[in-house]
This record gives structure tokens, sequence and C-alpha cells, in this order.
């Protein structure tokens, strides 16, 4: 009885959030709002590589790029803006030094991926009509879990992104 | 006539070369002499990515591991040794800062891959008969041109690669 309590609670916080979050004018003005990805795309894991980087600070991590099929051809024919269907991946892994590697190397120089970060998956998804308000792109982040970012956690993407206009708000560019 | 004069220099010369790097004994014993790849495995770059490093010191790169299909599974499925056909290939792009990543951050967090180094691309191909006297492996490497590395060059290859026998003489581990 007391956990069918709680869940009854539960459900009415989730009803009183979505409420609260819902526009409130009664208007279809959903193009206007926001709206992010929350599923992870499938098969990502599979997807061509665009480039890696290391992001140093509070991060501290080293990443992989990786493109879907749309995405990678765009990259490679220097496409831009990215047609609707590309959909970009980052893969954050947290950056450790490899003492097995040094070992062998005989001096400390090797820093590998390691367990994931809070943050592992990061994805953008194009497609222009949905994500209009955002440049054309929906925004995703998953932590090692697979649990989506909130929408306040979410609504930081863009901000970041929108300095970089001029290469269809993409930072990572292609590496042969 | 000048043209097949120097093309009939280069053949000799060729021919010399062979005849200089061929077993003296006259025993067919190619099994025992260390063999290398001096071919671009074709489409290494659409392969799968197994993991990503940073190297510190005189490389100062930073590097994609990518596998073919066979080594991919292999990976995955935890499996060693890995199977004859499984091909390893590391792209290193030269590590630098990203100003322009930087500049939107407001901080120097940022590295990136940058261009080729003087060796952009190496190669492990598994083939336990051909490749017996280097464990299994051939090994290759070549320069930002596609111009294979020298026999010498990829004799210090192994030596390295030997003190990690029970990891089949792979540095690299899979990260999901």
């Amino acid at each position: 009885m007391r956990r069918m309590t709680f869940l009854l609670i539960g459900v009415a916080a989730v009803a009183g959030a979505v409420a609260f979050l819902a526009p409130g004018t009664g208007h279809a003005d959903q193009e206007a709002a926001p709206v992010f990805v929350t599923t992870i795309p499938a098969g990502y894991r599979d997807w061509k590589l665009v480039s890696v980087a290391h992001e140093e600070g509070n991060l501290n991590d080293i990443r992989a790029i990786l493109g879907n099929d749309i995405a990678i051809k765009a990259y490679r024919e220097g496409k831009l803006p990215f047609p609707d269907g590309a959909i970009i991946a980052r893969i954050a892994w947290s950056y450790v030094p490899s003492e097995e590697n040094n070992k062998v190397f005989g001096r400390a120089q090797s820093f590998v991926a390691g367990p994931p970060p809070e943050w592992y998956l990061q994805f953008m998804v194009k497609d222009s009509k949905r994500y209009g308000a955002t440049g054309g792109w929906g925004y995703a982040q998953f932590d090692k879990d697979g649990k989506p970012a909130l929408e306040a956690k979410l609504k930081t993407c863009y901000p970041c992104h929108e300095p970089i206009k001029a290469r269809d708000f993409v930072f990572t560019r292609y590496t042969p």
C-alpha cells in the first residue's frame, strides 16, 4: 500500500511537471519550442570515423566523433549545410595514462580511452523542419547508463554551437 | 633509347635488390625470414572504431585505431588470438590545439587532429602462417604520401609488440 502511494505521488509529480513544461498559450506553437532527441540512434557504434579530439579542463576526456552514412558523405564532399538525416555522434571516454603501454615504451607517453565519463554520448540529428529553432539540429546527450539528459541541460547545447553557424553548427572537422 | 636504358638499369637494380634480399642458403627458409606488408589495405578509412589514444613525446600525435570486420568481431567477442584475416589500422594525426574551438569555449582546452605526421598509417595484418616469425602479424607503415616504410624500419615493429604476447601482440583495447 505504501509503495502504491509513492507510485501515485510519482505519477502526479510527473503529470504536474508535464503540465508545467507544456506551452500555456493553447496555440500549436510546437515549432518554436526547442525539441530534443531522447533515444540513442541505433547502430551508432558501427558508424565511420569523422575525427578524434582531447578536451582538457573539467571534461578531461578523449573522444571520437562518428557519423552515419549521410553525415560522412556530406563531410567527405565538403557540403554544407548537412542534409536532413545526417547524424553525428560524439563518444567520450575518460582520459587516462596507460601504464601497460608506458611500461613497454619505457617512458610515460601514452594516454588512452578509459571508462566512460558521466556524459558518455552526444548526438546531433539533422532535421531542418523539426529542429528549426536550433539551427536544424536536434541535440541529445546520454549518460553511461543510456539515460537521456533533461531538457534544462539540453537547452545549453545550442547556445554553444550557435557561434559556429558558418560551419553549420558543427565543431568537428573531418580528418582523412 | 635513353629512357629504355634507364628502364633496363632500373630492372637490373630491382633484380639485384631482390637477389640480395633473398635467402642465400638455397633452402626454402622463407618462413623464418620476416615478411612485411607493403600495400595499404583497401577501404581502411571506412572501418569501425576500436579506440582512440594520444601519444606524447616524439610522436606527439592523436590517433584512431580501426579494425576490419574480422578484427572488430574478435575484439567485441573478446577472442584471442585474433583470427587470420584480421587487420588493425592505426591512423595518426598531429596533435594540435584548436584555436577555433577554444575561442567558443572561452578557454584553452581543446586539442584536435591536425595534419598527418610523417608516419601517418600503420597496419597489423593477421596471417599466422605467412607472418609466423613475427607472432602471426605482418606489420606495415606508410608515410603521408602512401609510401611504405623500408624493411629496416619495419623490423623495429615486432620487438616493441613482443612484450605484449598475452594480448596477441596488440596494444589497443576495444572501448565500447
